[in-house]
């Protein structure tokens, strides 16, 4: 399986805090996970790559698009935005993180807002799963508890989600769907609300594994796609 | 539209906590959420009624039914839970509010075993609402508080709500669904987390107008209902 | 109620055939629908009135827009569209209609291509009930039979719907998920499927109910809205 | 991966059509679709074994149990149905076949009638993927020919599943949810519709394969079940 990793990589080279919080990049701790998993091939791109690193080349080859982006969304340039929802529908498994929620490709394929409350109070935040039976949630307990973090509330401006994973329990009194899922055309979504850039969120154990259990859950199904436009009635096709 | 209110009617009785809170019993206080409806008519029942106030006449009238019952579940007899389940599929809605979630009737229609976490602790519940285009949040803010709750905690063993319309907060660190909807057969169903016995909760406000609105949303669809069994083709129909 | 009908109008001016079916446009023969229902206030705008007909003024008084476009999609204006999908969030009902699903309004609010299969050969549908406790279907008996209609088949590449109410089965081996509801923001979102411009489907009692019903059930919810952005903490908030 | 296959195993000893089409039993059929799996152990039962085949100790260590049964629903004995379903909300995966839509386990964990429409007729089957994003479909084409099969019609008066996968069409004017997952406590179950045991439909390649993907969708996900009851709060809770 192939899985590209993408982050803006802006606060990494901003904001000291962040830099000491995660010195190979967002992208690198991300990828991080994989490590020792010799069925999934890992590769990395950043906003400042060519076409974002996001080419027709290595789009076609990627299985699983990890999303991280928070302040540069709109630096994103729309072609690049129509090619991965493209590819998406194709069926290429999407996982976005955190402040993606207002990313242009996950709006693109929600058709709302991704709107929110948020808080940044060093808060504690409780994950619970809510969907036991559901492989994303695989080895993980009954709830991941992270002694601090960004504040995500609801409302959370999404359409009903086809699965809802996990809940999140705020310290300050918020409630936010923290783990959802999507099907859109041959190809799967999943939003995954952890890791604020300050926090070290992306080595917490519980979270890694989640994030390992999304990109299995989004891998490709492969069979001969749909077909669109004029049809002939079943009385003239020729069964096998 | 016809109401029948459900209650075991016993902590009120044996408990002068509760006798004090509902002198008129839970089911006085939930028949009061609907006074100057004129087109809702009102009746209760309770478990000491005979048939429990279940009769065969009565559920026929009956368009929705709410039902509270806590330590008394195992005495509801089992051909009047058979005959709950029968007019829900037949069209009946039924709103079961909170300690009914262990109640024959709502474990009968899910499947599962309901079970949940609890604790009795005074503590803060707020309750957001998750789904706001839904009819059953009309006329509610963003979240309803209630200064002491019992809580009810994830995992909440329900199949998936065909519709999460509210999300629980609760001071001590859990989230629980609380209120839910599902389709059975021709009848709708709703589970509303609220009000344990010790506190005034069916006297909130919004508490109140969310009954009212389940209630609503509950109403039977009036239509020809489906037909079961051995089926004749299209081309032999004579049709309209 | 305020109910705009909005109707590209192009086939009925080009085409004799679809002006001798529809001589008072297909917005007419919608429109008639609601004749007599002195709670619900109709007007209808097309692709060539100023702005569509789609002002903000007129927008910010409409409940529920029903779309029907097929030959001119492109020729809505984008501005117009951000326009209409601005207030399915803010809660207006859409009601999209046949080959409204390649409109750029139903796309936006789906994020998936909504391509799907069809034929033109005079063929019989036979639409099913698969939610017989939805509202959409009061007054529906099992299934709706149409002598005549264009085909649209499955794969359909739409989100999966929220609730799905029902299912049509096509003379030549198809079938397709006909009536299916979506939430978007504090809006709702239904698509049917029938009525091609060269069938009197819109004259058809049952088509007809089905369309007011959609309408009914399309209504705006009554509440004050989702905040989002930076949020306090409950213990700050000020309760009533 | 352990699979256990029960089949009421009545028609292929009654009726000598039957026999001729399955002479090794429906199961022995169905087995025979693992073949070559190493990673899968296949076992079988039948209603006429002790405790039908359905001991303590075979249902602890059964991962997946596929169903078939038709006229002995009634002969399966209540406390073995007991026991089936406590074996799913701990996780067991389900997956019940064609005319098991009627069997004990399948309605108590619905809770409703699961009545439906049909016909023998030798009427050909047309089943329509419509969820091609889902592992259930793998391999699978746009649609799968059943040349002849007994017709199963809506309304199923099932719940909403979960997720729909297939929809069929049928010859004389029916379609039919075919293919529907559900989550049930800690277990998956899905509904699969073919196979009547007139016809040779369990040595269909495209039905076996279907098959095999509902086992794999329906295998166990390994984690720290939920915990019920009494619950401490968060700030006494001692965190790893």
């Amino acid at each position: 399986m192939n899985v590209l990793i993408w982050n803006e990589h802006i606060h990494e080279q901003n904001n000291p805090l962040v830099q000491n919080v995660y010195p190979d990049g967002i992208h690198g701790a991300i990828a991080s996970c994989f490590k020792g998993m010799t069925n999934v091939h890992v590769q990395t791109a950043t906003l400042a790559d060519k076409e974002h690193g996001l080419t027709e080349e290595q789009l076609a080859k990627t299985d699983v698009l990890i999303w991280w982006g928070h302040v540069a969304h709109d630096q994103v340039e729309d072609p690049i935005v129509d090619r991965v929802q493209k590819r998406v529908l194709e069926g290429m498994g999407l996982l976005v993180l955190h402040s993606g929620h207002f990313s242009k490709i996950f709006k693109r394929l929600m058709g709302t807002s991704c709107d929110l409350k948020w808080r940044e109070a060093d808060e504690k935040e409780r994950i619970w799963v809510v969907d036991p039976s559901h492989p994303i949630a695989e080895g993980i307990g009954e709830s991941i508890v992270l002694e601090k973090e960004e504040m995500y509330g609801e409302h959370f401006d999404i359409p009903v989600p086809d699965e809802l994973v996990m809940v999140s329990w705020f310290e300050g009194g918020e409630v936010f769907r923290s783990c959802a899922t999507y099907r859109r055309g041959n190809g799967k979504v999943v939003y995954f609300r952890p890791g604020h850039e300050t926090y070290p969120t992306y080595y917490h154990e519980d979270i890694r594994k989640v994030i390992v259990n999304c990109v299995k859950w989004l891998a490709p199904v492969r069979r001969g796609g749909p077909v669109y436009g004029n049809a002939k009635p079943l009385e003239t096709i020729s069964e096998k």
